[in-house]
């Protein structure tokens, strides 16, 4: 992959995905004793950066893959992200859901207009439902992360963020699956060769950050975060590129992560999610390796049950 | 009063705050059948519109009567306003709070540099005690709604939101002293004189209601409601400016209220207080009366307790 691609994608989806804006807080840069360039994928459609490759994957597809439509197991944005991208594409989306997935998230992809197909919650009975509704319906499966056309549409925000801001010192983003920080470190080696791409992780599903330092990827097995997002293992595409191209992981504990989205909801007025509110902890928390540097912060999302905040 | 005052306030505090962003939501659209435009004073100073209103007054003060500093009473967003807008200029405030304030205002109020004068929770203890500060200081009252300066500052917004969409058909403000609601109408009157100006009110402190109704002003005795930046009772200014230039109030109630908050932080992305909460409720009540309509809501601010949300 090159940033050539990044540069296809963001053609692809343009018009069809919200150029987000980048914002600014004097409270939070006094704070940290640097400035802070907010990349607000909160705003984005569905509430969060997946709509990007989500929307840049359906697109790529040719026209008689794409009358067969997509598939993906998946209970958090990417599900609702390429449920809203089908659409646009007037096209069948099919998502594998776990039976205890929260009924709001059901309800969310199902709005979107994707057919829901339960099944039992665990990794092997996702993965053979998911094979099961390929080989009946011809779909093509679009993974959350470990797939071009996705790091490619997820580079597209950090694109945006550096031709706001060409002259960043650092660009950080949450790391999960990948495929945010992939793109974003795709996007800045091309952009801004000279910022450091650092990827934000809880330390309590620090796989990259592990993976990074062996120089192999070891798999998460039992995370535990608020940061419902960041769950997953690192993808095999995604860590090739973070090796070549990401500076660092900077980890931050859960009560980091608690008093960062709080801060941000406070000061800046605006709603961001648990994995989101990991960047912005790992910022804070590196104060002293930042001080007086320009920051760009991919805010990956705001999407979160208000119901049940953790304060 | 006149359109001249607010063009005045607007090339006054021009730079010294924030030129908000205006927000558009496809979900609240859909909901209303509307098209929404949002002034998103949640993300100004001191997260509301009354940094507007109080940086005129400030700056419109002769030379000499600044060297005095200024003097209000409140213990809500206009004392953190009025305490950095002096700052600005250089000069000192003077903020007279009750011994029940929140000990997290007045360390906000604190926080701008101003001076806290605390007195008994009594209108008439409060009234006292301004009256002796500025006798002991000669600062000036700077009143937090019944005052010209304020209202035309106030205005100001309005007119942003009426350059940026000037062929609104609606213009929906929340009242509780008239500052906004006054200013508002005074701008849409000259910028977009085919708009219908509404206030918004809680059923709960519906006096601004009565009172158009009634045409003269009925006291609020015992309101009772969420939305904390709209006890008061309408000032006699503002409410002489209503009278000529608001085609009406619409009031909300509480559950309204609260819902059409939660609805804002989850679909828009963003936080505003339960008083802004009240303009957005009022739309969506009024649904009917507003189809096919553009309308331009002023979300009034964004303060508010995270650690005590109504839901």
């Amino acid at each position: 992959m090159t940033y050539a691609d990044i540069e296809a994608a963001a053609e692809r989806i343009a018009g069809k995905v919200h150029r987000t804006p980048v914002m600014t807080c004097a409270a939070l840069n006094d704070r940290v004793g640097a400035q802070l360039f907010f990349k607000c994928e909160n705003f984005q459609k569905v509430g969060a950066f997946k709509m990007r490759g989500a929307t840049n994957a359906v697109f790529a597809l040719s026209e008689s893959a794409a009358q067969s439509g997509v598939a993906t197991h998946s209970s958090g944005n990417h599900a609702q992200a390429l449920a809203l991208a089908a659409r646009l594409r007037g096209i069948s989306a099919y998502v594998v859901m776990p039976s205890n997935a929260p009924a709001v998230k059901v309800a969310a992809v199902q709005g979107y207009g994707a057919e829901i197909i339960t099944c039992e919650p665990t990794l092997a009975a996702r993965e053979a439902m998911v094979a099961e509704v390929i080989e009946r319906t011809g779909a093509t499966l679009i993974h959350p992360f470990n797939n071009d056309q996705i790091i490619a549409g997820q580079g597209t925000a950090a694109r945006e963020l550096l031709q706001d801001y060409p002259d960043l010192d650092f660009v950080v983003a949450p790391v999960g699956g990948g495929g945010l920080l992939s793109g974003t470190a795709l996007a800045a080696a091309a952009l801004a060769p000279a910022a450091k791409v650092f990827g934000a992780e809880p330390a309590g599903a620090d796989d990259t950050f592990r993976s990074f330092a062996a120089g192999h990827i070891i798999p998460m097995t039992d995370p535990v975060t608020i940061a419902d997002g960041l769950l997953t293992t690192v993808g095999e595409r995604n860590f090739a590129i973070i090796q070549n191209t990401v500076t660092g992981i900077w980890t931050v504990n859960e009560a980091e992560i608690v008093a960062a989205m709080r801060l941000v909801w406070e000061r800046m007025k605006i709603v961001i999610e648990p994995s989101a509110a990991v960047a912005v902890a790992a910022v804070i928390a590196r104060k002293a390796e930042v001080t007086g540097a320009r920051v760009g912060v991919i805010l990956s999302g705001g999407n979160l049950d208000l119901g049940s905040l953790p304060w």
